[in-house]
């Protein structure tokens, strides 16, 4: 759909996911891996180790999703993947003090280059909310850390679930009266973006080739309203 | 309290009550009532009705957060006040456009002349949100109209009750992960103060005389740990 006929049908609210699509987490995961490793004299590739907790991670959030665990904070479920990781990436000489600052490494992440200037640009025009499976203390951390400003935050622990449950997506157009419509989902990950048009929600897909670090951005294989290639291009595309 | 001694406390989030505290809701429903009546010739003292209005939802609010009535937005209960209002002060020949136009007037409220830079510079100590009796949607409205900056926005809305429910101060360090002593109330509402305290927050009382336009402030019949003149006055006290 042309991005001039959704704004005749009265666009109102973005909600971003966070990861991946404001904040480069793997840059910042990367940063605390290397200087924890220089101080142990740990023998580790970061990004190797900082894609392999991303990954561990998200089983963790479909089961909690699926319904089949129950819910614990993102915070939580980075500690369990990072467990997991220890003797995978031999990192057993690693403190309690070295896994909560790990751990914490997730709220202080930098922001993609075009994430404050485009948001700011955005929020002229539109209201500009999270929506995040990290949990509402750590988005607040992450949107301070980076410098971002948001209308609002709202992340998925306010219905103790996470992405891609319909419901973590109804809470946008609920909490923000406006009809589902009226909200478009902003992120970098297909997933996300099918279970929001699935509850009724615009799509906007932001190309983020360097979230893994190869170049390639996942392609959606269902049609979004919007592909961009970043927070400016899509305020370009919407006239903001 | 001192200040200083609440400092070293560890004191990281300011919960800010908003109508009243940081945005003028007297000023604001006085403008708009008053181009409502000029529009239909109404002989009407703005001023009254707007405390007569403000006056009218407190009970209702009072019967939800007792639970003695379902949760409906703050939105719902302004027009229900205002439907009460109407033989009151000879309202009849207002249309359903104006009756809409005056509760969203309540999204549109002028800041208290401190609150901008006062809600800046404590930003920079603090995680600043609102807890407010607002719907999140409407406090989204009156953060953008009046120009403020939360880290933040908490709504009653999200227990689905209204202050002083026990549920809505327990929000704070709930969600924003922190001791309730980490947490201070900001209001100037003695009530609102006291349920804080109640639920282990810390509370700043700030003295608004003009509220109702009488010049005189409530007083808290209970110890605060401050009070301030205005949010300037607050930031110096707790040396932000």
């Amino acid at each position: 759909m042309a991005a001039a006929n959704l704004a005749r049908q009265d666009l109102k609210v973005l909600a971003f996911d966070v990861f991946g699509t404001v904040v480069d987490w793997r840059k910042g995961l990367m940063t605390e891996l290397a200087a924890i490793a220089q101080q142990h004299q740990l023998t580790i590739n970061p990004a190797e180790v900082a894609d392999a907790w991303r990954r561990r991670a998200r089983p963790l959030m479909d089961r909690v999703s699926r319904g089949e665990m129950a819910f614990q904070l993102l915070d939580d479920l980075h500690r369990a993947a990072l467990l997991e990781l220890v003797a995978e990436f031999s990192l057993e000489s690693l403190s309690q003090a070295d896994l909560d600052r790990l751990v914490l490494a997730w709220h202080n992440l930098p922001p993609l280059p075009d994430a404050v200037a485009g948001l700011a640009r955005l929020r002229t025009h539109f209201v500009v909310t999270t929506l995040s499976n990290g949990g509402m203390a750590m988005l607040v951390d992450v949107a301070r850390a980076a410098g971002l400003s948001f209308d609002c935050i709202l992340s998925t622990e306010l219905v103790k679930s996470y992405k891609p449950d319909p419901r973590t997506y109804r809470m946008v157009p609920s909490l923000l009266a406006v009809r589902p419509e009226q909200a478009m989902m902003v992120a970098a990950h297909p997933y996300d973006l099918k279970a929001a048009a699935a509850q009724g929600m615009r799509t906007a897909f932001v190309r983020r080739p360097q979230e893994w670090g190869t170049g390639k951005a996942e392609v959606p294989d269902f049609a979004v309203d919007i592909t961009a290639d970043d927070f400016i291009d899509l305020a370009s595309q919407l006239g903001a």
